[in-house]
């Protein structure tokens, strides 16, 4: 490289206009779903992935910090450079094919998953992972923080569909992880590490993807519980019984309060009254679905104070709007919210509302969970009012003790949205020493100049003593 | 420690009567199922975890080799000590208990796949993974490898059904990877860089599986074909008319000539024909069982040459019978076998099929084909004279020739045994410089001196170079 030029300038020799400078386009990518803004040097819009490489052998060459980012969905500031230097923004790289006869989907790391699965509807297939932000968010982050989502109760994440991964280490070096074969027994599998590695151990640039069948049937549930544990215990139940839903949700009395508020007639039970909900979807060939339809109708006839079916669309669309209302619900209790989404054995849920219920009484703030209770992963969404530092002190409390509460539970301080900045705090209630030692070696033999999304996971971060930027993003509520 | 000992001496007085030096029980731990052996210094055989830190522990400061092993059946010599030092042999910490509400059973390292089987099934519950040695072969040695079987097609892997490890770093330390919730998103998936590692990166010591509902039914087919590419294309249009088979094997016509020569009354076919032969077992609900039986009847009506169907246990096991000669049948041909197990995407079984018939005329040699089709997983069979020094020239040109030919159809030199020793000779054909780099970079993180197995993948080795001993194992056909 000539001698005496800066990076950046490097950089533009070689890249020319998908490198900007421009302020619009650096806060554009400052931040993510965190709101917590970070400004870079430059931002990268590759269109191919030899761009990559090329970025890389430069930013590891100065020790550049690398950030990559898709749409910048993410809860957890995982996309945000918080270290300054390069962003490289893939969303332009989001091609997509579909291979009818082997159901893999190959896609371009930009592509958004609302297209990867229209594109495999369009072939008769289906791609199952459907994380809430899937209208915008792209297969590479899904990918980064091996995102869930509704229908993991019986499909699983995006980690059991991705068969292999494209893309660049740190030192600009192309690799590929994992064959388009069913099975290998061949090396190390770093497939795996790099999914959920949140861009820290290197950059994906493509994915090939498992399809599956279309489900042939679909039906609706919704059922309301006197009270929390009843419906905790219901839930678990129903998986014990052998039926397995493709959607099984749990809303607590405060959220289903919240959502009733915010309904007006299409709110499916009778108003003022306290319940806690379950919604379970049935899918998958017409036989199961009505099979599995008998047993459910029988099981709510027996338990709990009430349900309603439905099977089509428009009253399905109806019934999903309770669970809909939930996240923008919560602003009537606090005009802040801190969003966990803890994960804990199936059978540690009712013990891990107990412990959120004497979180209620000690820091007094109003605390609604909801979520993917057939896969053990509440949504804690503890609500406060920002300007209220009696309130922010409780609400940091609140969650910290939540995060030791869930570890002594055996389960994971995030089981959806990844560590990022929000979460590196609690870390060390995860992990013992070893463990964060061992992670952060495998960080260095990947990323020995620690050029890759630095910042995050190991460098605690609060993120509520930062005040998020007043932007709206696509994916907002209301 | 006290100075002017041994780290041999350090290790007995810690541990006392669970190390032995003794020589059978050295020879005894010394090789695997490649049979050629490797005299260790010690045998370690620990019956509870904090053991395993003591032994690693002085290892670690010492730098001595330890292999870690539970039956030994590995095939590629993994589990065989090649730099000598210290052989840990878990079979003694069998535990198994199994969770019948969360559907996970936990079990030791040196549970056995076939005792884990059982007690599942005794409470309504299966363990899917079933390769060949399931009844010898412990869970840490499945692990290790990511052990495949029959039932991959529909069941998956042993890494499906890995839900957390426990187990400790190369220097002592202990270490859990994943937690037994459904779903987590927080720090490195160390997990899954662990499982098929083959004990490099560290020794797992518990692992908690997941377990499935018990199949209601099953049955099976056996269909014979003019001509193996005509057995492969109905394969695939198998899985392509969404039929769902729990097992999908393929025996060429060399493999079923040996079948039928060792059998008598039972071959299920007309004697002296030439057939290539697919076996296709359907499980699960019975009503899933019986509309895809009457779809695979149709099927099996329209294509092929013929077929036999069985649902009565004794008449599927007559049936399996033709598969379970392949093995033994294999040794009419030469009195020595190079074992491969590559894989390839499913539509290039096709074209691997033809770069095996035109090995068979290079090599002169015969190669018998079978295996797991439904996954692009075949078993080749590469059989030659061990006193004959053109044979093992002809064999070892076969083979390189092969893993080539595999590559470039972009598949995997090992679908389900592994690399061990025997095919650290074909990884710089599947991996690039910077992806051998990058899993070396990783081995050094976590195992900085090189003491767990050592010597494996990385250094090449050439195992039909060795003289393999006269050993009969349990699992050793005939």
């Amino acid at each position: 490289m000539s001698s005496g030029k800066s990076p950046l300038e490097l950089l533009k020799d070689r890249l020319g206009s998908i490198v900007s400078i421009e302020s619009d386009d650096l806060y554009s990518v400052s931040y993510d779903g965190l709101k917590i803004s970070f400004m870079p040097e430059a931002v990268i819009r590759p269109v191919d992935e030899s761009t990559i490489g090329v970025v890389l052998k430069i930013a590891n060459k100065f020790k550049i910090p690398v950030t990559t980012r898709g749409a910048g969905s993410s809860l957890t500031g995982s996309a945000a450079p918080i270290k300054g230097g390069w962003v490289l923004d893939l969303s332009l790289m989001n091609d997509i094919e579909i291979d009818e006869g082997t159901g893999i989907c190959r896609a371009g790391a930009g592509a958004k998953i609302i297209d990867i699965q229209e594109a495999a509807e369009k072939k008769g297939l289906r791609y199952p992972p459907d994380p809430s932000s899937h209208k915008w968010s792209t297969i590479g982050g899904n990918i980064a923080c091996n995102a869930g989502g509704l229908r993991c109760v019986k499909y699983g994440v995006t980690r059991d569909y991705v068969i292999s991964l494209k893309g660049y280490l740190a030192n600009g070096e192309a690799v590929s992880w994992g064959r388009d074969t069913r099975k290998f027994a061949t090396g190390y599998n770093i497939r795996d590490l790099w999914i959920g590695s949140e861009g820290t151990l290197g950059v994906m640039t493509r994915a090939s993807l498992r399809l599956i069948p279309q489900a042939e049937d679909r039906c609706l549930f919704i059922a309301s519980f006197q009270s929390e544990p009843e419906a905790l215990k219901n839930a678990y139940q129903i998986l014990l019984a052998g039926i397995t839903p493709s959607v099984l949700e749990f809303l607590d009395c405060l959220t289903v309060k919240g959502a009733e508020n915010a309904m007006s007639d299409d709110f499916p039970f009778e108003r003022g009254g306290k319940q806690a909900v379950l919604l379970v979807e049935l899918d998958g060939p017409m036989l199961d679905v009505a099979q599995q339809k008998v047993q459910l109708t029988r099981f709510f006839d027996k338990n709990g104070i009430g349900f309603k079916f439905a099977s089509e669309i428009e009253e399905m669309d109806a019934l999903w709007n309770v669970r809909r209302k939930c996240s923008s619900a919560m602003f009537e209790l606090g005009n802040a919210k801190l969003n966990e989404d803890v994960a804990v054995p199936l059978d540690k849920l009712e013990p891990l509302y107990l412990c959120i219920e004497n979180l209620r009484k000690t820091s007094g703030l109003p605390i609604a969970v909801f979520g993917h209770v057939g896969d053990g992963n509440l949504h804690v969404n503890i609500m406060y009012d920002r300007g209220d530092d009696i309130h922010r002190e409780n609400a940091k409390c609140a969650v910290q003790q939540l995060m030791e509460d869930v570890v002594s539970l055996n389960g994971a301080i995030s089981g959806e949205h990844g560590v990022g900045l929000a979460k590196s705090s609690f870390m060390e209630i995860q992990f013992n020493k070893a463990e964060i030692d061992a992670m952060k070696a495998i960080k260095k033999a990947l990323d020995p100049n620690g050029i890759l999304n630095p910042g995050k996971w190991f460098d605690p971060f609060i993120p509520w003593e930062h005040t998020p930027e007043k932007v709206r993003l696509a994916w907002d509520h209301k």
